[in-house]
């Protein structure tokens, strides 16, 4: 595929055609209709739509393509890391060595100044600071929490998940908005007492 | 899920949960290593991240942002429309009028700015005349060939493509991107010498 093409764009399409994998990395979040599990890559699309057309909600002004473009490379490590699950205690253990792994093997496929840029912005959204990374984690807490209510909450009921564990993930959600969480805490609410979140 | 939201909130997040229905729109193209049919949402997914990675071989320069935001939603009409085959002469007879209804229905869903911005979007993108329309559009026909290579050309083969036909397509991407015409160029060559693209 390659001849003739220079160095940089050979690195790059080599990174596209990798990420293809991210397409094969499924999630515990089923799709609407109580469909099939998702996968990482249309988690993402779904994500970075979102993201724009709910960006009037972020508690602070955003730069609108950095979380876009956050959204849509955040679990790119998940090719070699596999997803983990939010509410498993065990694999969150070992989760951030081997994301961290996974992170220098696939962005080092990119031109060095790319590689660099894909990882600060990982990096930035993994620690929860900026305003980008504060809306792009309330995207990544909505979109799976809208898939799981239009089923009647069957992803928290199979797992048997508390609302402590559910409210422990998803009151950051308001660190990226607030009025977005009082839209989850209500769901959250409704699903307590259908009995799909366990109350305790 | 809605009790207690606002109007405009409601209806961003019916239109959020309706597009969940893009993941269950298969397309021809094979995912690499010989894998499933690809669908919508995840052509998009890697459509706009390919345009960030790539943005500096745009003829022209270009909102990113538009670029990327026009990627995630162009087949959006499909969930009512389907997936037409680049190939198929008969589909693509009634593929504007199908889109147009879809377009309608779809977009209707969100508040009215939203839905004129979309639909603004959607239609700029179908144009082909600003220069991120063009390079949307580059990425559009760059992306399932990329796919379609990593595969031997199994996807022309099965649809016993001509080299006249993919031309048809590919040569617009020179519109985009001269630079990645050329890798394009070089991958439509090699298929033919394989005999995956029938020369004519």
């Amino acid at each position: 595929m390659m001849d003739g093409v220079d160095e940089r764009l050979r690195k790059q399409l080599e990174f596209a055609l990798e990420i293809d994998k991210e397409k094969s990395i499924f999630r515990q979040t089923h799709l609407s209709g109580h469909g099939r599990n998702e996968n990482d890559a249309e988690h993402a699309w779904h994500m970075a739509i979102m993201a724009y057309l709910l960006r009037e909600y972020s508690n602070e002004d955003v730069d609108i393509a950095k979380v876009m473009l956050m959204c849509l490379i955040h679990d790119i490590v998940e090719i070699d890391a596999g997803d983990t699950y939010a509410y498993d205690p065990e694999n969150l253990k070992t989760q951030k060595a081997r994301e961290d792994a996974a992170k220098e093997r696939i962005f080092s496929l990119l031109p060095l100044d790319q590689k660099e840029e894909f990882i600060a912005l990982f990096d930035e959204f993994e620690e929860y600071e900026t305003a980008e990374s504060k809306f792009a984690h309330a995207m990544d807490n909505l979109q799976p929490l809208m898939l799981n209510n239009s089923n009647n909450g069957g992803d928290w009921k199979e797992h048997g998940v508390s609302a402590d564990q559910v409210y422990g993930r998803q009151r950051k959600t308001a660190l990226g908005s607030e009025k977005l969480f009082e839209v989850i805490d209500g769901i959250i609410k409704e699903n307590i007492q259908k009995g799909s979140i366990i109350k305790e």
